[in-house]
């Protein structure tokens, strides 16, 4: 079996369960080495999943860790200036969500992955969660016959990192980190159909002290096709990770839930160790979630990557559904700030894209 | 024990629900007369619940009956009229939702009855449904910290009644009819708490053929508080009646489902009677709903205006707050045909709500 | 409207049930008097619930509180001495589970209230709850087709009382006091079907310090028309009581969940009041219940009894199911006493049933 | 990657299901032959998979095929006589459950394969089944506090192939299909505890026209450890597969369920291809589960025992294991014939388990 050679950039919270998936599920890759903006974060990285090699410096993880592929696990400030370094370098990029800061920034990495010939996708993981993708099937199958209506919900009660509090960072706060997953969903269940408006209200209602970010979001997209979509985000949920996908044809429904539908239930008088992502406790009731990598579609999506650097095919979700995702980011910042409907395609010149509901 | 004697106005599939209500829990109260338009209609259902005297004319009714009380469950654009013959004649009124069609008309029958000194009460089922009960204890009893969002969603697949699809009776669809539940059911959470601002989405995916009103639509209300709500309504969504209401605080979550949540579930081979309402087919898996009517809060809510008839008492839910919600209706309507979102207050002068969406 | 005059015996948990249910749905019920062996204790709960009388001895409440029915919530060694006294004054008994501690009791009961010609109703609420009773009527329609098994299950983490743990005073443990629910629950599916054989295992698994008694049992009933039935009861189930009740056929199956089922979800990080009988905690998640009274079908089952009563009706849970319930209790004990299957009829002398698993 | 030659030993239902996890999750593996009774079955299966050879005869596919590994899935008469050849032959061996009819044959399996030192594992996936092993987990964890009762329920509406129904080829009816699934979980949650007795009840409700064997059973086993389990096994369950398992500990509780409780629940009026494995329709409600073969622990078994090969380490899941749940079929199936409890240990001469019902 021909091994593909895959370093990863970062060592946080997100790196963990893609190194856990390519050691258990994806023996076609061979983590060769890892990057840390912390030279010490790296090499514990680097010992704990036994990868021969640790850098604290990106350009000579570039040059001299021999990998073709670079998955880019960093904050999203460094999306675009990763991405660029790894295309001029010829290397592949899998990059995880959001895409970019900016709708500038976007255009620069797809535009140079062209150039350079190397491969980019855009690691948009409830693409590839095999409950979601057993829905999408279900529906492609006829089952709810014509859809015109999709609900994406994640929310949990605020991330672990640090950067994702700085929007400067960041470039927004929830909507940036979470609602990105639902209009990556809908544009995937939908076949890259065309956005027609976006309407959306954000609020602050947690963490106030600690962000200029919205923790709240709803967000309603209209198609071109004539399908809603509602995404709700949250980081001011407690009680676990909710995931939620909902599918509404004029033959039928569907209701899938990745968490809380998934998981055993158990009542535990003093608690235990651990329920699931954001579970504040494990005493009383509690919904302990199981081999969550894996349903989550980790595994699956970064698997079809390496196939698709293997045998040269192009990745199924692109730069571009990245780009798209971050347009519709823009518009709903925008529909928040002005306080109406905002027509697609839409582009605003701004630093980052909360600045369109902070500075409308 | 003093009865309480009171007149229903209609015969349709919402007076089967007012009459068991009272026949089965509301001992302090009498119904003593039906009206319907049609002479027949009005005739079978005296028999079938053994109330004494029919009308099929409201003003013999309010002449003749003898009822210090009239339940009015009438299609919406009678409303007004026979209310403000209500009130003329010293009757004391309950009003299915909608209040009315037009705002003008909430206000004469809001200043009607209270000329007329007769109490006017805007019968929101939900309001008083246990399940949703208990929830706003829960969240008065600090359950989950302060309210920052709530959402409401009542869907299936089409009224029972034809001028439910007539938008000139009915003033508009699905918010109209259902959307109203989700409006009134904020402001008893919120303790009438001040709207800020409307946006709405809507179409109409599944009945386009048979009306001209919107099948399905997402409302979402800011409130000056800071609160934002969600309204999900459709007459589009086949399985039976959904209604499930959420709230999410700063320290916890509240989930409740009137419907799913309450039932038993069933495999049956063939089928058998009545699962609940809408439930299109019994066969296979179904959620076989109990006590339908009690669950929904129906007999509390008549029980409620029946104690204030007899002890002079403002009832909870006030001719104020269906006028208010329907504001909500008019704004989302505007809101939907302008693609903004629209302030309140908001008031436009039109024969019926919709008009807003329609021809904005 | 005729009020039927009430005197309630008892004045622990089971009797604020009952009181709650003649007061808020049963018009045609007067509760006129309380006993209870304290006299403050009866005091105390006449005033709570202004019952215009109170007394701390039976006979005297029996000559002098002028009441029709006595409704005995008192513990299990006092059932058949009272219910004979009741029987002698020419009153009409309603009696809680169990009906009586031996059999010899439940023979005299019935036979005293034979000959004194009053009613006795054996008061098993699951016959009545509103959910269950739908699931019957279903099973009736066809629904599942033939029954071939049938399952129910009550368990929580022990009663409130203390002489639920003293032997002497109750003559068992949880099979006495919660095995008589699915019991009675099976005779009520089947039409009364005969009992062919029973086997059970019983353990003392948490209250080992405090009882005699088993606080987990599974009893499996096969009856002669070829429906076995399993019962699980326990006093061990931490997390809230739960009612559950399943139904096997050979066209389908039917599953039904008391409390979880009826529950809404909630998350509290700190916790709220109170959230359904015996839960421990009510932080984290929860399952608050509504209406508990309504939905355990406690109205239902004593408007039944005051309806009889006044049309002169026979119960249709009568003292002749409590005893054959009393039959399968003795069969399970001795099943688990002397571990093997026993047959039905089945009787034996014995001071209290648990004997027979004790001293076998 | 040093990879491990399978061959595949019967074309059946289970066997699809060893080699979809072969190729998609066991890259250690390689499946290099199959073997079917019927040549053109053999043929198609290895037509199918892209699998090398294909035999219709045992001997030789184990002298010719070059497999280190044999993977029994042939019917259960087969057991025995396959197994002793592999071991003769020097193949290690991995077998589908139950591990054989007879203890007798069970006894010379174990036996042939310590001689051959060549490993034997029982292949009972709840053993791996994610959701299953994520609840063991949380019990060592100490989440519950202690272990007092085990439940497990696998029932379906009749397996696909007609052997299973001639307890000539099978031994028995669902007990010995389905029933070995609970009994090796509770070996395996209560490492190897002995088990003290066995009682049970047993029936043919549905299949009485195809089958002698019984269709639906109930077993109570008594550890000596004090647990209690209870074993639900059903051929009689319409509406798709039902796997569930209990934990019941002094201090907690956890509920688990492998198909309604992973599913996405779907409505589709006119149906769609496939739910879950069992499901008699899709129209209407239904519960459509996803990656059914990992979710069932499938991947995670085979992969255990490839490992195990590899590294020559002891299979967890052991030969031992499979006999001692076939000790409690014996006396399952004694205790239902003799209509009492049954001691351990426990051995009778008979030629196939159910003769100890059908003829005690």
């Amino acid at each position: 079996m021909q091994r593909t050679k895959v370093a990863i950039l970062g060592a946080g919270f997100i790196t963990d369960i893609h190194v856990e998936s390519y050691h258990r599920f994806i023996p076609e890759a061979e983590v060769v080495a890892v990057y840390a903006r912390n030279k010490d974060k790296a090499k514990a990285f680097a010992e704990k999943y036994h990868i021969p090699q640790w850098f604290d410096n990106v350009d000579e993880l570039l040059q001299k860790s021999g990998c073709e592929v670079v998955d880019i696990c960093l904050p999203n400030f460094l999306h675009a200036e990763t991405t660029l370094k790894a295309a001029k370098a010829g290397k592949h990029v899998i990059i995880e969500k959001p895409l970019a800061v900016t709708l500038e920034e976007a255009d620069a990495m797809i535009d140079a992955c062209k150039k350079a010939n190397v491969k980019l996708m855009y690691a948009e993981e409830l693409c590839f969660a095999p409950k979601y993708e057993r829905v999408r099937h279900l529906v492609k199958e006829g089952a709810v016959g014509k859809v015109y209506m999709l609900k994406q919900a994640e929310k949990h009660s605020g991330p672990h990192g640090d950067w994702f509090y700085d929007i400067k960072q960041a470039g927004g706060g929830v909507l940036m980190d979470m609602g990105c997953h639902a209009f990556g969903w809908f544009f995937w269940m939908l076949n890259n159909a065309k956005v027609k408006s976006v309407s959306a209200s954000m609020a602050t209602v947690l963490h106030g002290g600690r962000t200029q970010g919205e923790d709240n979001s709803v967000v309603i997209v209209e198609f071109e096709n004539g399908v809603t979509a509602v995404a709700e985000n949250s980081w001011a949920k407690h009680g676990g990770m909710d995931d939620k996908s909902e599918v509404y044809g004029t033959e039928g429904v569907i209701y899938a839930d990745l968490f809380l539908g998934n998981a055993a239930l158990a009542y535990s008088k003093n608690g235990y160790g651990y329920a699931m992502e954001k579970a504040d406790t494990t005493a009383g009731w509690s919904f302990p979630i199981f081999e969550e990598v894996f349903n989550q579609g980790y595994p699956h999506e970064l698997k079809h990557f390496i196939e698709c650097v293997q045998q040269n095919k192009e990745p199924l979700v692109t730069g571009e559904l990245g780009r798209a995702v971050l347009e519709v980011i823009y518009a709903a910042y925008a529909a928040a700030g002005q306080g109406k409907k905002i027509s697609l395609p839409f582009h605003a010149k701004v630093d980052r894209p909360i600045d369109l509901w902070l500075k409308p």
